[in-house]
């Protein structure tokens, strides 16, 4: 007898970017509540399902949603606002005077929302934000349905949202208790960066992702000249800085890791800290190449995201894919290092592990959640109907 | 009494592209049969014309529409073939084999008119390009109504459309007789490179143009090897090389100029070459930076083109003029560089220069043909109506 399902997705060619890479031509896959129930080849599959709904993919590919590793959703608002620019004058004469001027729960609310639908409109399911008034953030992403793990900033110096760290610490654990076990939404805390961020500061950021076991989501090493300030005022590198803060006891999401050498790697490797790529925001910052390959050669899981829109300045993230492999190429002088296969585990498989996300999605696979896209490639990728 | 012309266009944000960078808040743009007859505030040109046709731009922006200053538009059709290759074993072991056996006027008719929809669609309405049966391309464009300088390829080797290099030089000279004149086509000569073409090809090559006074269309410097087999070979680089062969009396329009020292881009300043400078491509084949804002500084009409979709995998502008701008800033390691308007200068005015067409397109001035495009930006620029 047949197992009843709610949704039978048939007629797909469906990628189910595990560790295989496995694939079907003739694919199936089974929906029950929000989860995979099954995945394979359709003809076994319609033996072993009825479903409530059944949907003709048309042939198209059906495939794991895109994982946006690092992004500031909000500053969509402040995109095409300041280009062109140095980062630390983009910084700190442009970005944060204004958002400590405008951004309010309003300005997140409405950032988001637009930031979700730009998202969903590139074939994004889930995404890692740090930004402020973060409960607005959450609030919105539910609404849109998106899954996401969301970070609320500790800084040391006045915020929108905060007149000093103990207060955007409060907030992001009063953040992390409110969302706690939502069934879209897994919070954490967001220290800007070992160089906005002193000691004490990742120590107690450390401290609290433990308590509560989520995520720990910090810019590292994102040009030159932030390496050599944090080397400089703490008088070592911000990896062994991070080690002794116990930064790494956490689940770290480690955004930029531009300028990183083999024994920061092998750290970040051995405490499975998560790593996002970010291709359009290092070039128009200028800030430099990421060793990609060689961080996925180590066994880290690299994921790719598009930073905020004001340093993008879209949230395109098949675009995102796409400069992964081809600035890896450049960068290394080699055409074949980093192939479309790898760069699409990046925005799937290998981003949802970065996120520490990946028991939930990431992949296609049963028991995962029913995180999927149909065919959301530009028109010239549009197979025929 | 006013002046009567087919159609105004009303209601918009003209960007002119031109010298200044002229643009109008409240905008207006007067044709008269395939040319522009006044441009300017629309208070003033509403009152000097009435026309056959009013269009409302609801206040979008009209431009000129974007110049793809290199491409191989039928090899849409080997789009995905072979990537993440090196660009000899790509070029040598792949695309070539693959052309001499597949490449037919159908071919080459059908991935024109391919090509010309994905251009069309993404605000493109000028190209320049380089391939076999160039006479099937000239027909499928000018039926697309699109302008382009089409170059039939002559090689030292066998091609799709020629057994040896005389017969390819006979075809070119037949295909510029056959469509000078011609209102959207230029027809140029395209030997394909100096590392593939031998000192005499190069010479009659530079004869034909100048007999006809036609553009002359080749690859240069792609890549560090082909310019040390380039100079190894003949034993001076390129640039000597083509100076001795008479090329730069031709009018050159030289793609890609990767590898390229100060000396050579002074002797394509001193003898008005237009650069082609193809990001995508650079990227996905690893051939390196071109030092691109050096050589505007210098004086060179550099324009930007997509390649072919084989070395892309697509043919978008936009997506070209930002990384042309990103890859520009990460190069130097100064975000300053190359900023957004030098971009779009570089895929409108400059390009169009580099085609040796600056004359008939690339800006919205008086007496230039009426190429426009109205929004034809990705869905997060679109403004609201």
């Amino acid at each position: 007898m047949s197992e009843s399902v709610d949704t039978l997705f048939i007629n797909a060619i469906v990628l189910t970017m595990d560790e295989k890479f496995t694939y079907y031509e003739h694919g199936c896959l089974a929906v029950r509540d929000d989860s995979i129930v099954a995945v394979g080849e359709e003809a076994s599959l319609k033996e072993q399902f009825t479903a409530n709904e059944v949907v003709d993919c048309q042939g198209k590919v059906l495939m794991p949603g895109l994982i946006n590793a690092h992004t500031h959703a909000a500053m969509v608002l402040l995109r095409g606002l300041a280009d062109d620019l140095r980062l630390d004058v983009w910084l700190m004469g442009y970005m944060m005077p204004v958002e400590r001027e405008f951004v309010s729960p309003e300005f997140v609310r409405l950032g988001t929302q637009l930031a979700c639908a730009e998202m969903i409109h590139s074939g994004v399911t889930c995404f890692a934000d740090m930004y402020y008034f973060e409960e607005h953030v959450a609030r919105a992403t539910a609404e849109a349905g998106m899954r996401a793990v969301l970070g609320q900033t500790v800084l040391k110096f006045p915020s929108p949202d905060a007149a000093y760290y103990e207060e955007s610490l409060a907030a992001a654990r009063q953040f992390i208790l409110g969302w706690k076990g939502h069934h879209l939404i897994v919070p954490s805390v967001a220290p800007h960066a070992p160089y906005t961020c002193p000691p004490e500061i990742l120590k107690a950021c450390s401290e609290l992702a433990v308590e509560f076991d989520v995520p720990l989501h910090i810019h590292i090493s994102e040009t030159a000249r932030k390496w050599k300030t944090c080397a400089t005022k703490t008088g070592c590198p911000w990896c062994r800085m991070s080690k002794k803060q116990r930064l790494f006891e956490a689940k770290v999401l480690a955004a930029h890791c531009v300028h990183i050498d083999d024994g920061e790697i092998k750290t970040l490797v051995n405490h499975k800290a998560g790593v996002a790529h970010n291709p359009s925001s290092k070039l128009k910052l200028a800030s430099g190449f990421a060793p990609v390959s060689k961080m996925i050669n180590a066994g880290l899981n690299v994921g790719i995201g598009t930073d905020g829109a004001a340093s993008n300045n879209d949230l395109d993230m098949f675009e995102e894919i796409r400069l992964a492999a081809f600035i890896a190429k450049v960068h290394t002088n080699d055409p074949t290092v980093l192939p479309a296969q790898t760069a699409l585990a990046m925005a799937t498989r290998l981003g949802a592990k970065a996120l520490h996300i990946g028991h939930l999605t990431g992949t296609l696979e049963v028991g995962k959640r029913a995180d999927l896209i149909l065919d959301s490639s530009p028109p010239w990728m549009k197979q025929p109907c």
